[in-house]
């Protein structure tokens, strides 16, 4: 999802970091949709970075900027272990090592998703930039490993690396994932679309939200922003909106009215609970805010996001 | 030598944990030197735990305390990327696998010696226990990162890992090895034989420091802290000594004479201090007190311990 949008963004602005794109490559394990991009070639390949032998192939054309956003989510991860190790740690790594292995100072800026995800309780009010990274799932995990490599192949002069940690994306568009996060989502999409949509958790959870265009931005900034600026610390924890479930609630129903508000079912599910209420819910982002990183306001701008690039500015009346 | 004297130690006990020990395997890529044990059997294995296959066979006795010491050290780690990632990662990696892959309800005690490595700056005065890891060399990830392991390992089940971060060990004895902390061992223990020793540092250094004996003490601590009193933490910093090096050299004085201070030629080493000036120089290590592990008091009683147990309690007059 956010791949897309990306190169969305990238064939409408035709430039990343103030130059001109010649050519940009999608991989991914399923076929990328592609986006015709009036000013370059877009190529579309099917790989799995996983397998040894794939990242050297995708750096062919040696690209001055990788996006590197490929994941199991959380809640596979959890199921399945081994899979999500041989994805988000094997892939990474496999990714890393094939960039070193070009040499002859090649030093692309590789800009990793990373999630807040990487963090555990117990939480201050606000969490800071230096706060530990101490996961309580194995995606976090995953994602907390795969930023001290990048780190240190940064540190060593093998790369460029900057892993961003992305807020819980809201409104995701189309259909719910296997990610535990997915209902925080489900509960503004559905309704607006005239759906039912089931809710596991009290209304009390309070989590860190940022809109998948806010997404993309983060991700555009990332390549541009100068890496000395960094000061040896790779890894930045983006700015979001930091609401509660009544929150986002008190939005739709500003959006769309009690209709809409009645088309959520609360269905509490003992599993979600035990996962979610572990996750942080505000962060002081000082640093990526100084870097120029920029997200919404309030959950009310994250549903006007949704409602413009997902509904075409404007929410159908099914009642 | 760690490992050699826990061994001795554990000979000397015939007992951890509260537990008879009935059988002891000693793996290491090297030949290690066997120690007699009058209660069980020790067994010598010349093994590499990065190989494939590895660590299973080393597992064929279903050993209920595993303690994994290996480890390239900090200089070579950060020579030869390869080998420290191979050794320090894929050795770890394997290791845990392996247990997991025997199944069954078999979930060993597993201690993991990590370093305060993996901490980098900027240092508040005294790190906490909650202090986040952003290590500034390779060797330093490559703990950081087999912390992370150790922990998500254990909250699946798979074992019951405890990782202790040790302090710099000092006074070590035997030979000059190529951990850029090195020179903290020899200012000591070369002066105390009547040999001149290389200062590469200033004086107004400081670090972290524990003895020999109060490391394997730690390791024989970890073996029987109830780790449900962990609470999912499973990383704990040891407590140690802060010191400069300007108050190593008065301990030595003070355990030796000026004469033997008169040993330390100063040769201020670049490289050397690129590195040691990033290394922290005091913790605040409240949890692993309250676990019960316990360091010495000051630099006197370290020089003491290097006294008594390598010296036979008393230092030669070679004047």
């Amino acid at each position: 999802m956010l791949g897309r949008k990306l190169v969305e963004r990238l064939a409408r602005d035709g430039a990343l970091a103030g130059e001109g794109i010649s050519h940009a490559v999608l991989a991914d394990v399923i076929e990328a949709r592609s986006t015709a991009a009036r000013s370059f070639d877009v190529q579309v390949t099917v790989a799995d970075l996983a397998e040894r032998g794939v990242a050297r192939e995708l750096l062919d054309g040696l690209p001055d900027v990788i996006f590197h956003l490929a994941a199991v989510v959380s809640g596979e991860a959890e199921v399945d272990f081994d899979k999500g190790y041989r994805a988000n740690l094997d892939g990474t790594r496999l990714l890393l090592d094939a960039i070193r292995a070009v040499g002859s100072g090649y030093r692309p800026r590789l800009i990793f998703t990373s999630s807040i995800a990487v963090f555990g309780p117990p939480y201050p009010e606000a969490i800071a930039d230096d706060h530990g990274t101490t996961p309580l799932t194995s995606y976090g995990t995953q994602k907390a490993i795969a930023e001290l490599l990048l780190s240190d192949y940064t540190r060593r002069g093998f790369l460029d690396g900057v892993a961003i940690r992305l807020p819980t994306i809201c409104v995701r568009p189309g259909e719910p994932n296997l990610a535990a996060s997915s209902f925080f989502s489900s509960i503004i999409r559905e309704p607006l679309n005239g759906r039912e949509a089931v809710l596991p958790v009290p209304d009390s959870i309070r989590h860190w939200f940022a809109s998948p265009r806010a997404a993309v931005g983060f991700l555009c900034r990332a390549a541009e922003i100068d890496g000395n600026a960094l000061q040896g610390r790779r890894c930045l924890t983006m700015p979001g909106v930091s609401a509660t479930v009544a929150d986002e609630i008190e939005a739709l129903s500003r959006a769309a009215g009690e209709d809409a508000v009645r088309l959520i079912r609360r269905e509490p599910d003992e599993r979600t609970m035990q996962i979610v209420r572990t996750w942080p819910g505000r962060f002081s982002t000082k640093r990526a805010h100084a870097l120029g990183f920029r997200a919404e306001a309030s959950f009310d701008e994250i549903v006007g996001v949704y409602v413009e690039d997902e509904l075409g500015g404007r929410i159908e009346a099914w009642t």
